[in-house]
Order: structure tokens, then sequence, then C-alpha cells
């Protein structure tokens, strides 16, 4: 039963993430004009990897409440966007100074840091662009609550305050209330987006969304500890990107509070509440509980 | 007759930035939790400070237009988010790299380079959050249409591929053609969205978005010759930051394709027709001429 259902759900990840590539070649501009580099980089940084996590919550959640149309892959894309721009950023010298990710030389790298941050601030745009098309959804509300939302999530209040407090925190501030706290933001507002965005576009009613939004804050804080141990037993060469870096630093991660078994503890109860919630659902819920078992069982 | 529109005009333009100052404070998220000090750098830059230009165009074209609400100021503010992010990411050290801009150090010298990527970052997420509030315009495909068009006009087919084309295009290709259009994409389209934004809130059938749309294209390149004549010209102490930047990179613009008179003159024209393009409005497009005026004759 457990392999059986972890056999679709690989297969499904798997499908999500190549018509998610086919949909983000569509919604690139095309490199043209004088400025055809911008176009290449953001194709670069978008194109050609990542488990597509996000997007595939979305389009599960609203395949959990029966609907599949056209705009839940554009909102998708739109989110993926919004998650690639912050990578993006979060790579550079004044940040995170990574030149590796998914496997490849971060932008700054392949390209520089005038276009990392360029690149970054065009697909932060063209996410919102996107989300305007009236084929996300025929009512216009909807489409003004998801830019709406997407907005606050990536903002001051949600993944760009996290960041901020990831870095600039005191370290011996750094006790459990704040890490969780920082990472609700940074990690888990976008997680949130993806989830009750896909619910909002298959018509969910305010108690499917509470259900989605409990999942989503429990997936999201679990695929954070997994990140956090990752960092310290992950293998460099199967991640793609630096490892032990937080430790590195001298950074209090959930490994460094609960330690590697307490923090395996932790992620192993919150994969259980954020599969309660979507009890209501039965065999329906299937895939989006499948999807714990991948956040927590990652090798990368 | 000259001087007292001037007269009108001056005080109009600074009644609109006082009156902006407020409307920016008040969309500003208070500086609050771990990671005020993003809060903090954002008023930082975006308050206290600037002519307001592109907000007074919005404004002013609905004024001209007969109508005026409280969505428009919201607009303005909108839009001036988006113009203070360009700047704080334009001045960064990986770009221009300037250390002063309205008189005082940029973003990233009074904090550091991490804060004005993310600042910048969270100015354009709120921009687009503030368009979605219902008091923009009760209709929402109005506000989808304004997302749309603000989100166009500062990507990679508005403002940043024209400063993509100004890091990267060959000096030896800048010639007239190329820089007009670079111009038009790196200020142009905001300024075309000014004026036409103004103009949708108001009510504006297509005949006025069009008279407004060549208002807007016209002045638009009349403002970044004066940009160029000043940066030959200009006075550092006026300015409030680094002059003859241009220039001393030997990097071409209006004025050394047309030398410094004929960049005047071709400023002169460009004005005449932004002001024959509203016309049709009759007095009610005084304030608006004269912005035209002012762009031409600006020290700073």
């Amino acid at each position: 039963m457990m392999a059986r259902t972890s056999n679709k759900f690989n297969s499904r990840l798997s499908s999500v993430a190549t018509e998610m590539e086919i949909v983000l070649a569509q919604i690139l501009p095309e490199p043209a004009g004088p400025q055809s580099r911008i176009m290449e980089a953001m194709a670069y940084a978008l194109l050609g990897g990542g488990k597509r996590l996000r997007p595939f919550l979305l389009i599960e959640a609203a395949r959990m409440l029966g609907k599949e149309t056209k705009g839940i892959w554009l909102a998708a894309a739109a989110l993926e966007c919004v998650h690639v721009y912050s990578l993006i950023h979060d790579d550079l010298p004044c940040m995170d100074d990574d030149d590796l990710r998914r496997g490849k030389p971060t932008v700054h790298k392949a390209y520089d840091e005038a276009l990392a941050v360029l690149a970054g601030d065009a697909l932060l745009s063209l996410a919102f662009e996107i989300l305007t098309q009236n084929s996300i959804h025929s009512n216009a509300d909807v489409r003004i609550k998801l830019i709406f939302e997407l907005a606050s999530s990536s903002g001051t209040h949600g993944m760009i305050g996290g960041q901020v407090i990831d870095i600039y925190a005191n370290l011996s501030d750094q006790n459990e209330t704040l890490i969780t706290h920082l990472q609700a933001l940074k990690t888990g507002a976008l997680i949130h987006f993806s989830t009750t965005a896909g619910g909002r576009l298959a018509g969910a009613g305010e108690k499917d969304l509470q259900n989605l939004s409990t999942y989503a804050n429990a997936l999201g804080l679990a695929f954070q500890i997994r990140d956090d141990i990752l960092d310290v037993e992950g293998d460099i060469t199967v991640m793609g990107k630096r490892t032990n870096k937080d430790a590195g630093l001298g950074k209090a991660t959930f490994v460094s509070i609960y330690g590697l078994e307490g923090a395996k503890e932790k992620a192993h109860k919150l994969g259980e509440s954020a599969k309660h919630a979507l009890e209501p659902y039965g065999d329906k819920s299937d895939i989006l509980c499948a999807a714990v078992d991948f956040v927590l069982n990652r090798q990368k």
C-alpha cells in the first residue's frame, strides 16, 4: 500500500514537473531585442531543474477538490517565477553568496550580479503579469485575490520578512520561537500560498481553505526542518548545492535546537498533523499526503 | 500668463508632493517584528524626497478628465513604490554604484547591499498589493488592467529591458535609434503608465488614452534628454546626486549624439508635441502642459 502510493506519487510529481517545464517555457518572454540577455538569464534560472514542489502542491490541491483548469497551470507558473526570483536574489554575493544551485552555476556566476538582480526583478514582475490573465480564472475578483495573496506572502510579512530575520537576527536570539517564526515566513508563506491558491482556483469553500491552510503550515515547517537535517546529513553531489553552510556559519537551526533525532521526530509529528488536516477528503487526499512523506524523506 | 501658469503649477506640484508623502507613509508597513529593519529601509528610501513627478502626472491626468478619487492617490503611491525600487536597485554597486540619491546616502550605503536588494524587492511586491485594493477602483477589471500595465511597463519590455540595454549594449552600437529605444523603455514606460493609469481611473475613453499616450511618450523622451543635459551642465549641490557620470563612462547620450544645443532643441520640439496632444482639453490641460515646461527647465 505504502509502496503503491509512493509509486503513484513519484509518477505524478514527475509528470507535473515535465508539464510545468512546458508551461514555464511558454510564459517566458522570447529572447528578443537588444535586451535579449535578460530573457536568456530568466530562462537559465527558471527552466531545466527543480522538483517544482510549490507548483505541484498548487495543482494537486485543485485536483483534490476535483477541478483542473488551464488556469491552475498558469498560476503555478507564476508561483514558480516568484520562488525562482527569491532563489536568484538569495544566492547573490551580498546574501548567501552561493555558486551552485540545482547543480549548475548560480545566475550571478553564469552571467553577472547586475543581471542576477534584474532577472529576479523581472521574474517577480512577470509573476503578477501572468496572474492578471483571464485564463487564470474568468472572475476578476478571484485573480485579484490571488495577486493580493501572492504579493503579501512574498513581502515583508512573508518571504522577504523571513529572509531579513534570517540575515539580521542576533544569533543569541535564535530560540525555537524565533526560528519557527522565521521559517513560517521565509519558506512557509509561499507553501501556504501554493495550496490555498490551488484551492481557490478550484472553488474551495472557507472550510476547505482552512484545511489546506493547516496542511500547508505543518508541511512548510516540516519542509524546513528536513532542510536543516539535510544541511548536516546531505551529500553535496545529491543536493546540487553547498551543504553544512548554516552550521558552518554558527547559525542556530532546528537541528541545533532539537538535535538530529529530535528534529526528525518533530518533522514526523508535523507530517502527521498535515495528513490529519486532509482526512475529510478520504482517498482524494492520497497525493497530498504522499507529498508529506516525500518532503520528510527527500535527500535533496 | 506664462508666470501665472508657472506659479499655479509650482503650487500644485508642491501640494501633490506634500499629500503624496502622507499617503506613502500610510501605505508602508509599520516597522514591527524582528524584521523591522526592512520596513525602516523601505521608509528611508520612499519618504522625504523626490519631486514625485510620476505620481503627479497620474493625478493630474485624472484631474484633467474631471475625476479625482481616493483611488488615484493610492495608485500613485503604488507607482512611486515601483519607481523607488528601481532607483534602489540601479544604485547598487553591481549597477550604477551610486553613493548619493536625493542628497542622502543610497540605501546600500545607509544600510547594506542585502537590505537594499530586499527593500527594492519588497517595494515591488507592495506596489502590486496596493493595486489589488478595492479603494483603487470598485471595478476589479480596472484594477486587473492597471496591474497588468504596471507589471509589463516595469518588465523586460519596459523599465528592466531599458536598464539591461543601458548596461550591456555595445557602446559602438549606441546610435540615435538604440538610445531612443533604450530610454523609451527605461524611463518612458513608467511615465507612460503614469498618465494612462490616471486616465483609466478617471474613466478615459480610447481617444483620451491615445492622447495621454502621445503626451507621455513625448514627455518621457524630453525628460531623458533633459537628464542627459543636466548630466553635463548640472550642479552636484543642486542635483543631490553624482553628475557627469555618463560622459565620464564614455557612454553615448543624447548630448553626445545631438550636441548640447541640438539636444535642447530636440527636447523643445518634443515638448511642443506633448502639449499639442492635449489641445482637445483646452484650459483643462494647463497643468499637464506646464509640466512639460517644468521637465524642460528643471535644474535637477
